[in-house]
């Protein structure tokens, strides 16, 4: 069973490009058999941008009733809002703690920000939020806290798929467990890219969109007052290049699409052009519409919906998993005691020695007590004998000197490592 | 009632320079009227710098049985885990988001974290997590959540608390309501900085403690290993600047300190000089000992205990208040419509525009739709008047060319401030 998971940021009302970018691609894969689909309203990361409570409340109905109204399955895959998982924010705590600084200095959308600054000549942080930086983070939290396997994004959108990736990793090599699966980005390559009423990619941030469930007389307004070339009526068009043109296709099936391509070659005016367009677009839209606003006028049926998933997937996966988590960084139950608390009561286990070879092929040792809480930790050694000699002349010391050596870290007072190697004799004796 | 929050990070065994210097203070404080007092243990503070599990469990243990074998009364206090409070974890997530990076890069910790890498020649982010660079926004939030007035905190910690009143700050202004009570450091002027075994400030960094509850013969031997100089019995020494003397003080009555500065003046030998200090510290420890020890045993009461003070806290405080804070931000209930939605649906309230002077004393305005969306943002005027003049020119702007002065920034296509626009002419007419 593979896990793809999508999140959409609840910052505005889904427009023509969401639906055909993401939301069509994404109701198709979670029909596919072998697939189990996570669709989440990502309020959290809207709130990056976002400081508008009632535009933030407003998004994240409108985006729920549009993934129900395209035809989303509830009861079928996984639908929540994000913020109705606490234990993302949790484990966006854990992973902030080894997420390296200076790989979120590298993340696209924050260095855009910093240029932005530069060219401005302001300070490279000027009005950048901690959560510009951070998202990142969050986005892994999102992605690990499920070990998602695919997450379909954007060719802009790898890196984040990257970065989740490196902390899910670092995690597990910190904590030494196979906790997190490492996602894999699905990189969309056929899906349309569509271009805005300017031409530009359609996005709110152009200000060029169409909204999705624009009234019927409003969408052929807007699709009427898409750029085009001044060519008139009668006079050939190229098919390649026009937005309108290119707009069509992402609606029309191939044979559609070979008769529009023929009607540009023929000289169709751009007025019976774009009409076609939005009758085309409309055909689509029209039935999706009406569950939309049905839909939008009862928000309570919605929040249920959303609720209901929250809470069988927190029960299923997120606070079990959660669980796990905590106990592998320490956050334990303290009438638990850990197998190494219970020894170290019954005074039972000496200290001791661990070789071992890291990821960078070098040979290493620790020096633990015997409640396994690391005293000495050596550096990296060419071989195991190097390691091995420096352990015995360990063994043998009783003196601060001994430790003096650079090649060994001391973790705590230089007597608490005297008295452990004193207490190793004595189990060795 | 004045609310003053303590936390301690869960991070290793509490020596004497913890107990003199936070312990013992708090629970003075504790003891105070007028007093809400907050103690916790910071544990996921603690994952910033410890990778290790069992430390950070075996740390938790140690710590809160050290509170309560000092006295801490957990039915009159809120003694609580940080970890237990999962609204910190959500909370630390929306002041991320209000807290500008710059203010972050200017945090101390990091900052010497950075020269230290500078001086090696390193990255400047080498090895640095981005928990040690987020953890100022943490702390906020464990202030913040629960609306502390006083912090106390030594001179090292008083910019964290600048931060917490600044990301409050910000909060409040953003989301439009005195959410957050702003937080002040209370420096601790008269409380000893212990010396540790070295002379050094007592501190885990340094490999110089005295665990606070190490048995009594270690902790004869870890005090006469305290440095002194090579004076001779009989030889005078000077209390003034003795380790020996400063940590004699820390624990005597005046009248003790005042013959133990006669005895200096004498010629005490430093052996003479360490017993009577091994003695006047055990005398306050011993009891205390004991406790600890018998709580140790029992990590199932003080688990209890801890969970216990969780859910009062979070069913009082942090539950209610984490709620009207995701209200303020937009995450909220959408079968609960928000007033501004009603009016939109019964479509009786028009688009207006906002005048205003923001914090930067200039003059602002705003045009929003019946919802109350942002839809123009101007600039800022030095007069309400030349505001006023552009706003009445707006109010006749039919065609797109008028929003095209640079005073103003539309958030959403030029069409739709347009039918706003005639909405608003329709409605004055």
């Amino acid at each position: 069973m593979t896990r793809v998971l999508t999140g959409i940021t609840t910052s505005g009302t889904p427009h023509l490009g969401n639906y055909v970018g993401a939301v069509r691609p994404a109701i198709a894969t979670s029909r596919a058999s072998g697939v189990e689909s996570f669709y989440f309203l990502a309020d959290l990361h809207s709130l990056v941008k976002v400081q508008d409570a009632t535009r933030v409340q407003r998004s994240t109905l409108e985006i729920a009733a549009t993934w129900l109204a395209a035809g989303l399955e509830p009861d079928k895959v996984w639908f929540y809002r994000q913020s109705d998982i606490p234990e993302i924010s949790e484990l966006n705590w854990f992973l902030t703690c080894v997420a390296g600084k200076g790989v979120l200095n590298r993340a696209h959308a924050y260095k855009a920000s910093v240029d932005r600054n530069r060219a401005e000549e302001e300070d490279d942080d000027a009005g950048i939020s901690a959560g510009l930086f951070m998202y990142p983070v969050l986005m892994a939290a999102d992605i690990l806290l499920f070990n998602a396997n695919k997450v379909p994004v954007g060719r802009d959108q790898v890196q984040h798929i990257e970065m989740a990736r490196d902390f899910g990793q670092r995690f597990n090599h910190l904590f030494g467990g196979e906790y997190f699966t490492l996602p894999e980005a699905a990189i969309e390559e056929n899906v349309a890219t569509l271009p805005g009423l300017d031409g530009r990619k359609m996005s709110k941030s152009y200000d060029n969109t169409i909204p999705l469930f624009a009234p019927r007389e409003e969408m052929r307004k807007l699709i009427a007052s898409i750029v085009t070339d001044s060519r008139l009526p009668g006079e050939a068009k190229e098919a390649e290049g026009s937005h309108v043109f290119q707009l069509y296709q992402a609606f029309a099936s191939a044979e559609e699409t070979a008769q529009m391509r023929q009607a540009f070659a023929e000289g169709i005016g751009w007025g019976d052009a774009k009409q076609q367009l939005f009758e085309r677009i409309d055909a689509e839209v029209a039935p999706m519409r009406e569950r939309y606003h049905a839909l939008i006028a009862r928000p309570g049926e919605i929040e249920s919906i959303l609720r209901d998933g929250a809470r069988r997937l927190r029960e299923k996966y997120a606070t079990p998993f959660l669980a796990e988590l905590r106990q592998a960084v320490g956050l334990r139950d303290l009438s638990h005691r850990s197998e190494a608390q219970d020894k170290s009561l019954q005074k039972s286990t000496p200290p001791s020695f661990k070789q071992y070879r890291d990821t960078d092929n070098r040979f290493y040792f620790k020096f633990l007590d015997g409640n396994g809480v690391l005293l000495v930790q050596s550096n990296g050694f060419d071989s195991p004998k190097e390691a091995g000699q420096l352990i015995a002349v360990l063994k043998r010391a009783d003196q601060a000197d001994a430790m003096e050596t650079p090649e060994i870290n001391l973790l705590v007072p230089v007597q608490e490592v005297l008295t452990a190697l004193g207490q190793l004799r004595e189990a060795d004796a």
